[in-house]
């Protein structure tokens, strides 16, 4: 048996070099995005930045948008663990109207802090910047179920309300101006709250 | 003087040009859609049947998409005009809530009639299929004025009622089953209204 001898446990090996691959790759992108702008952030550009091959970012992320995808999934991954685990009434522990009420709030600020990468890590593909709304309006459908909605259609209503909190960040507040950059999470939070106060109130 | 004789009114008669190629495009692309959907419909195909040359598809539609945005917004224009001033309750001459109600069916059933065509239109530079909501969300603003809201921002209220109205069908149906696509039209029909009751109950 003069073959190579195989190293132990290649696979295990593999995976952790992968994972610190993505770590060292998302922590690159983080910090070419807050020096540069989204708009400056490349494949080569990253590799360079963390002193890793060209094959090994293409392989990671497959295009460029792939970079953005990658870290706003990173950030809703935190962005849900504050929902499920966090404090109230974000988190569990306040009644189901005030947890709608602070959920949107914090949605609208999320989607708004994460609206160029949402932009970058759109490819042509896909129709809608951020995510499909679906973690959301699972929320949302759990909430409204814990409201005593007499007659209504709880999916369907969740479905409706999830695209009316996400829906004018995601479609129309990016092209338009009706609605100034600086007062449109406030005025979002606030008629969020008028709306869902309106269609739980008994 | 030896010249060319000027045609008189080269202008009008230009437009006149113009306007006819569009009709007979336009009904050139609805018969080509009907017969062999969207996907197989091409410049070249519509230039052969329309029996113009394919400079002129290009000049009037620009890319593929154009064809499908043209037929679109044609019939936008026939929609609005139900809207503006066809019979009540989905034109004038019902009370506010009910034209709303009526508003949101007749749209749903808009929606999903164009979902093809509204997909179709798309070339990668548009993040939204069918138009950007403007029309919908200023009748829904004119309507909800008049209705007694206190204390609403019934500006930023018709942003998000029109993104629960549209973006449903606009970003999500496409992409999941959550609603089967024969009873889709009248659970969001029935769910719209529901919605509309309970945000402009007194």
């Amino acid at each position: 048996m003069d073959g190579p001898v195989l190293p132990l446990g290649p696979p295990r090996a593999e995976r952790a070099d992968a994972a610190r691959n993505r770590v060292v790759l998302l922590a690159a992108a983080r910090e070419l995005l807050a020096e540069q702008g989204a708009g400056k952030v490349t494949m080569d550009g990253l590799a360079e930045r963390a002193s890793l091959g060209k094959g090994t970012v293409f392989r990671r992320f497959g295009t460029r948008a792939g970079i953005f995808l990658a870290l706003l999934d990173e950030d809703e991954r935190v962005f849900q663990e504050r929902v499920l685990s966090g404090p109230p009434p974000l988190g569990p522990g306040a009644g189901p109207v005030e947890r709608l009420v602070a959920y949107g709030r914090a949605r609208c600020c999320f989607l708004v802090e994460h609206q160029e990468v949402a932009r970058a890590a759109l490819d042509g593909r896909a129709p809608v910047p951020a995510g499909d709304g679906t973690l959301s309006r699972m929320h949302v459908r759990t909430l409204l179920g814990q409201v005593n909605l007499a007659g209504a259609d709880v999916d369907a209503l969740a479905l409706q309300l999830t695209a009316a909190l996400e829906g004018p960040l995601l479609l129309y507040l990016s092209t338009e101006d009706a609605v100034a950059a600086d007062d449109r999470i406030e005025r979002f939070a606030r008629s969020w709250q008028d709306l869902v106060e309106r269609v739980c109130r008994a």
